[in-house]
């Protein structure tokens, strides 16, 4: 039996939680790679995928979990039951797992109302359904009146993996196209602005979706993918600084490639946001040999999910440690950065 | 695609969440049966046992969940880390798995010591190590400051099905021996004493504990378990009440025989609570043939959790709907029913 590290790697700047400990920014990095990771070691979680792989028999199943706080429980698009069981569906199919079956464990503040409650399970069911999952096993649990926020929902899911494909950030190559399946920051714009109860003359709605189906699409079709991530908190660029500290690579990627509605461009430039740290629910990326990028393009836009599909950068060169940049519609060229706090809390 | 259903067989006699749908009794039991299962309508969620028993290629696997609310976060004999991963493996245990993964979720309230955080997960992975599994994929989510309550968990877990055997309550047999593997309601009255700051000539502390051990030890000498239960929420008599029902049984306890600890009784006597109703974190039943009572007493008597393993009682005759009925020591006979309301909040 190994002994437990009882030291951080190094000092948590904070004594305490605070809200972008929960960002996926800066913070939330921290707290897993110096405290809760230091603890759990272990190879697979070491690993840092959305979902963990693990070998039960000669079965390769995908495992994870995510527990969702957001706020509205009722958004544009979508409310928390079925994000609760998209987002689990999709951490299952960036592993390449075919996703099987769910939990659903509530945690319900006294005086919820329970048509609520119905019309969120609903949902959930409804979401399940639709991916020909089953919710198989779950969990209840009340908290008193001020100790919860309505409901929170955690989910964990389980997922078959029958390719042979290896997916991970350290697959990913110099050269690889990167690749999105559609446009970004509905979701965080989406909740903002019901949130803020503000009025645009155009409806945005979170892209909250199962991607389950249109990865299998790609994967069966013979696309080599190297590395998918679904782009959650922090949003695109939070995703592609931890691909490209995981992978050690230099990534470039091209802004005015990046698909965003117009509406959502507008509201970002309002609000002051940059819709590249804006949560998103129902996109990924997806790291592909360059001769497979028109292939790869070419099914994404075969789904309903991906007819916004786009090469938006590539990876450029191994650098340790990581690094991404962007270039800008003026031509000039940044350097992204992890956000040391977070624009929203409460998106997922 | 089966339509989803749409209406409760029965309506819920609230229309908002109180404590008590989360207490492990009547309510409780409406909420699942009435809202919840009716929505996810399933087989397997619809076996109603600790873990979902799912098979994955030729694997036969449990698979569960539970969120854990407890308060105080930190009790005499345990906190809520050994808890969340105790709680799990126990519930893979009852199925006749063997733990091998689990996952952590955390809700986290802000301002919440980092300090306390690093003991808990310490506290969960020693509870884990122990166990032989590993904790392989998680999730952290932090929430304003009034909207938790210090921090909730969410553990999943994966075990293997590696016996034959079929333990379920419809396995529940007439003749059979109902078995406890220790003393009742120390968890129930550890978290009342802690939380009321009351002091008792003897400390009481949680019997907290992973069964995953005892549970084997007793399966791989070849006692052919008919049904296990661990004793959680609602304690002894709500489990047997909820067995009794599945299986469409009369269950007969004799009081005098279920062990409890004198300081235990006491207390229940001081504070007006029914020990048989009082949650539990390290016991559970077993129902056995009758001829092999004795070796699986004996069994039991070899770990350290079942020193006072006791046979309770036994499975009368088939009664449709169930009933439990308790020989008091006074030699009198007492039918058991579920509470409705709970005795204790946030005990798990």
């Amino acid at each position: 039996m190994a002994e437990i590290n009882l030291n951080c790697p190094l000092p948590l700047p904070y004594e305490q939680i605070v809200m972008a400990h929960g960002g996926g920014g800066r913070l939330m990095q921290q707290l897993l790679d110096r405290l809760i990771q230091p603890v759990f070691d272990n190879p697979i979680l070491a690993q840092k995928q959305d979902s963990a792989v693990i070998t039960v028999n000669s079965a390769k199943l995908a495992f994870t979990t995510d527990s969702y706080v957001i706020k509205p429980l009722f958004f544009p698009g979508g409310d928390i039951g079925k994000l609760a069981v998209c987002g689990t569906l999709n951490d299952l199919a960036m592993s390449g797992a075919k996703p099987l079956y769910l939990s659903c464990s509530l945690i319900i503040e006294e005086g919820f109302p329970l048509a609520d409650l119905k019309r969120i399970l609903q949902s959930m069911q409804q979401s399940a359904q639709k991916a020909g999952v089953k919710i198989v096993t779950g969990d209840t649990k009340v908290v008193e009146q001020g100790k919860g926020d309505g409901l929170y929902i955690n989910t964990a899911g389980i997922g078959i993996i029958e390719s042979a494909l290896a997916i991970s950030p350290q697959k990913i190559h110099s050269g690889d196209s990167i690749i999105i399946n559609g446009d970004i920051a509905r979701h965080g714009i989406a909740i903002m602005l019901e949130r803020e109860s503000m009025q645009f003359d155009h409806h945005i709605t979170s892209d909250c979706s199962d991607l389950s189906g249109i990865v299998h699409g790609l994967l069966d079709s013979g696309v080599q993918a190297h590395c998918m991530r679904d782009l959650t908190r922090g949003g695109l660029a939070s995703v592609l600084l931890e691909l490209a500290s995981a992978a050690d690579c230099h990534l470039e990627i091209d802004e005015t490639a990046v698909p965003i509605h117009e509406a959502v461009s507008s509201a970002c430039e309002i609000l002051g946001f940059d819709p590249l740290y804006v949560a998103n629910e129902g996109c990924f990326v997806l790291f592909v040999p360059e001769h497979q990028t028109y292939q790869a393009l070419e099914i994404l836009r075969l789904d309903p999910l991906g007819q916004q599909a786009a090469v938006i950068g590539k990876v450029i060169r191994p650098k340790p440690g990581g690094m991404v940049t962007v270039k800008t519609s003026f031509g000039t060229s940044r350097v992204l950065n992890l956000l040391s706090g977070e624009q929203l809390p409460r998106i997922c």
